[in-house]
């Protein structure tokens, strides 16, 4: 199943904050589409998304309204995936969707293009985008993996409220401008308060006590990188950061990997960049680098309670890379396999 | 030397956020001195601070000055404690430094007193206080050690502003509100903005490109733990909160130590809390714990990804048992001591 070279899209869920960035990034790289057009699932009052300069009428999200299209971007819910995507492909369409529900399904590609776009050509009408901390680690790990092998990943991660959502980052302002003028701050999207405070859980527990974030970085990181039985442990925590996500990566090499070496080699990569000369203050922080399009590496570090260590700090736009333009980049290489 | 049972009592670096906290820690906790006196090195206009229900006139930093004082609780520079703890000893007195300056000379314990109030009666008028992330983190290490043998630990940090000083609090403040409002935070403690942001730098960085900080709580840990080739990694951030700190820890046993032992074990620690039903929202987190004297600790989870690994989230907050709080439970031991 392959794209022609002008498609029709569509975006559904467009009016959340990954589905805004979506047809910010169709429209900033000049996405060749024939047409676009915007979904959104909850009843509300009609709606319009600008787009080249025009507007664009958002549409309900049924099954009908998907007639048509050849590729269609899900920044939609598990739910909302699960009922529509499969929509998509009963009409001939394809469907690149940003939700867990596709993601683990060994029929459906999971798929960065830098790291693994050989994998595509296998998809089925659907191709699953990876949770957004999942990207901007693989980007780093893989050229690490192919040139020493990977013996054992641990990370932690600091993630901005953009992640989760529009509601959220109304909520680390509110909140944030209360706190600030003494007053208290009332937890509504998240469990607890979020403003000058970190939590330790992003998305729900299960009996182990690891939260569902940190399952799919491991599951999500193993799939893409075709590790299968690659040892990784996480900790995954929301920061009060409106968006950009950043991650500690302690990395064990299987042979030796200085530090010289895997900043030659991730300088090189597409997609990343580089900037690494702390003690001139050089290195990413997710402020300096939201809304780039690149996922940042700096302060790359031996580490010796190892015998093949190495830290890593790892900055993306998780609505960027680590979601809207992750999405639209897959698309246009499906357009470049059909003009193959 | 020990402590009589009513001291004099001296605080240098009194106005600072350390230095207050110790005021307000003797307070708290009755501490049993004859006389209390605070100092400063800042030439300023008069102060006076509060201490039972007197005004105590903030006394200029000079070595005469601390003619007199039994035991002096330092919350100075590295640099003021290098040119004043000496004194305090040549006076008779005894010097616990919050600062950098003494904690790695071997001649001097570097003392948290649940974890090795037996290495104290070695001293010689220097005690060093640890470094507020250190303490947090061996008082959860320490039973762990015991049981099952450390292999390795691989630590991410989340330390609040309020470790940097007053000024520190203030610049989030304001930036913060900067922010809010849509203008720019122009930094100024700290090297780049640190509202709605995280900066992977505490401290200076080496030419091996660790921080200070970080290499503060390998050397520390291994010292205060008594095991010198323990092997640790750490990379330590500052985050947008203003007191206390987190840790996400991953510990790699050499012996199995599941994650019910593990908290069985740490839920008899004196001076350890642990809130672990995730499930349920029970996790620590530093706005909620903040001012608290507790080392909390929750998210205790296997980590599949070595042999005997678990993870840990332990929270403290840093200006109490980080700091003014482990001071003052210094100066309580040595008064014990010598009752005894």
């Amino acid at each position: 199943m392959e794209l022609q070279a002008k498609p029709n899209v569509g975006i559904a869920g467009a009016t959340g904050a990954v589905g805004l960035e979506m047809l910010r990034v169709l429209e900033q790289r000049s996405f060749p589409a024939e047409t676009v057009r915007v979904f959104a699932s909850d009843r509300g009052e009609e709606r319009r998304l600008r787009f080249r300069q025009h507007d664009l009428l958002v549409e309900p999200l049924t099954a009908d309204a998907l007639d048509g299209l050849d590729i269609v971007l899900f920044a939609t819910s598990a739910e909302l995936s699960r009922r529509y995507v499969p929509e998509v492909v009963r009409r001939g369409g394809i469907a690149v969707d940003n939700s867990r529900e596709f993601r683990m399904v060994l029929a459906v590609p999971l798929i960065v293009p830098e790291v693994n776009a050989h994998a595509l050509k296998e998809h089925r009408g659907i191709i699953a985008n990876p949770n957004c901390s999942t990207i901007q680690m693989v980007q780093a790990l893989r050229p690490l993996a192919e040139r020493a092998g990977l013996k054992r990943v641990v990370a932690a991660t600091y993630q901005s409220v953009s992640g989760t959502g529009l509601a959220a980052i109304e909520e680390l302002e509110e909140q944030s401008t209360a706190v600030l003028s003494g007053g208290d701050a009332s937890p509504d999207v998240y469990p607890k308060q979020i403003a000058f405070n970190c939590l330790p859980q992003i998305d729900v527990f299960d009996e182990m006590g690891d939260t569902r974030e940190e399952l799919k970085m491991i599951g999500e990181t193993r799939k893409i990188l075709e590790l299968p039985g690659l040892p990784i442990a996480v900790t995954c925590v929301r920061v009060p950061v409106f968006r950009s996500h950043a991650i500690a990566v302690n990395v064990e090499t299987e042979r030796e990997l200085g530090p010289d070496e895997a900043r030659a080699l991730l300088s090189g990569e597409p997609g990343i960049r580089v900037i690494d000369d702390p003690t001139e203050g050089i290195y990413p922080t997710q402020a300096e680098t939201e809304r780039t399009d690149e996922t940042w590496v700096g302060r790359i570090r031996r580490d010796d309670s190892v015998q093949h260590g190495i830290w890593l700090w790892v900055v993306s736009d998780n609505l960027r890379k680590g979601a809207a333009l992750n999405a639209v980049q897959i698309a246009e290489r499906l357009i470049d396999a059909d003009a193959r």
